[in-house]
This record gives structure tokens, sequence and C-alpha cells, in this order.
């Protein structure tokens, strides 16, 4: 999971950034798509409503743009501030939109090869950002069958 | 989404490469955890069985492969050679696994830059590998209610 400064780039910080945005943008769709009163309570089989599933994508998102600046991975407090309706979720989802679009170009690129202590293990900097972009994008998926189940046609998934 | 070859590597080949086996081998665990009458019939909301999911899974990966190696992005025949069982489906996959781990490291790295046409646009090759490896990542976090809807506790998301 190294690399020697002369390997050849297959993506610039550019375009991580661009990839990550494109996922935020669907995934605020998704989050639109529900039905205002099934985002926080709708579920199938045990599992969390997809409110809440956003609600940690944010606070993953917001660990990860904090630790690639900083080098400081704190663990999220998982219930503290957390949206219990869809205006406040989008609140800090379109801040945080911002802060990526403001900061996210002065993370090192070193950062991105070099180890970092996460809460959840030892990992490269690459590694830390393209696991919080899988998150959100596993756990989209899950609302998208939430979405058909409730009779609601989601986003299309290639449209970033 | 285009850079100049003094960019700094924020990954390489190599963690490209590992990087989608981790989540192949969390897909193949998903193939497994499904009770085999149900993989490809059991579905949510007139959504596809997971099984069929998996098929186009994995003909988008060997697309993608060949697209890399070959500069050819054929639209895959969606309906031909099928798999009906998990026999079949693991089969294919396993074949697709080993060979990328023959060959993708053959890929040009310039490629991955460069922009290609693909059945669905035109795309730089970073766009179009990652692309690959979110659908898989969306379908089967789709594949995850399933289980979860069955009464199955899926693999965790974070073992690769």
């Amino acid at each position: 999971m190294t690399q020697t400064a002369s390997a050849p780039a297959l993506l610039t910080p550019e375009d991580l950034l661009s990839h990550w945005q494109g996922h935020r943008r669907l995934t605020r769709r998704v989050i639109e798509a529900f039905p205002e009163d099934q985002l926080f309570s709708f579920a199938i089989g045990s599992m969390r409503p997809f409110g809440v599933m956003a609600w940690e994508i944010h606070q993953v998102s917001e660990l990860t743009l904090t630790g690639l600046l900083s080098g400081e991975w704190a663990m999220p407090q998982w219930r503290d501030g957390v949206a219990s309706n869809r205006r406040e979720l989008l609140h800090v989802w379109d801040a945080l939109t911002a802060q990526l679009d403001r900061e996210f170009l002065k993370v090192d690129p070193a950062f991105y090869t070099q180890q970092h202590s996460l809460p959840w293990g030892e990992m490269p900097g690459w590694v830390a950002t393209i696991y919080c972009i899988d998150n959100e994008i596993h756990h989209r998926g899950e609302g998208y069958v939430y979405l058909r189940a409730l009779g609601t046609e989601p986003p299309a998934f290639y449209e970033r």
C-alpha cells in the first residue's frame, strides 16, 4: 500500500474531490426522495432508517476531511447533534459539501500514501478516503431498496 | 479530469487492484450468504434478485478489465450466458478474480487519465474503473437489505 514518488499518477486530488462530491450530490437526492415522514422511521429487517444512516455518513465524512487536514482522527460522538428531520440533515450536509470544496485540495498529497490511525484501524490516507466514500455508496444502496419498498423511484445511480 | 505527469501519485495500480479485489471478496461472501433458493428469486419492490445483480456486476467487471487492457469497450450481451444458480455464478466470479490478479497490473498506467468510449459515455479510465467498483458496492448494499429481510446476518462491510 506504499509507493515511490516516481509512480505514475492515476488520478489527481481534483479527480478524487470530483468523485466524492458526485456521490454526495446523489446521496442528497436520495435524502430528498424519501417521503418526509419515512426518512427517520421506515426500515426493513431491524435495520436503521435511512436518515440515521445518512447522519452516520455525514459524521464519517466530517471525520475523514478533518483527519486528512490535521492528522487527527477522533472517534465521532455518534449520538451528538444527530439530525431528526430532513431540514436539519440537509443543513449539515450542505455545510460539509461547501467545506469540502473549500478545504479538500489543501490536503497534503503525501497524506494519501502515509499511514494514519483511524478509530477503526491503521490505514493509508487513500484507503481512509475511499472507505468513507464506499461506506456512503453502501448505505445509499440500502436506501434505494427502502425507496423501492415505499413505491418511490430512486434517483438514477449513474447521474452525479 | 486530466493531470500532468508530475502530479503526485495518491495510489498505485497495486493499491487499486487491492481495493477492487477486497470488494470482490466481500461480494463473494454476500453471494454465499444467500439461501440457495432465494439467490435468484427473492426481491423487494419489483427489483431484481441479487443473483441477477451479481451477474451484471460480473459483466461490467469483465468489460472494464477488457477495456483497460485493450481499449475496446463493447456493450455486454446482458442475457448471454447468465448464471442461474450459485455454482455457475461463483465459477465465473472466481475465474475473473484470477484473471484480474494475472492481468490488471499489465494495464498501461496512462490509460487511467486518458478518455475512453464506454457504452455509457466518454470518461477517463480512472472514472471507468471506480464506476465499476462503485456499481458493485451499490448493488451489494441492496443485497444486504435482501439478506436482512430474509433474516440473515450479512458479512461485515469493513472486512475485505
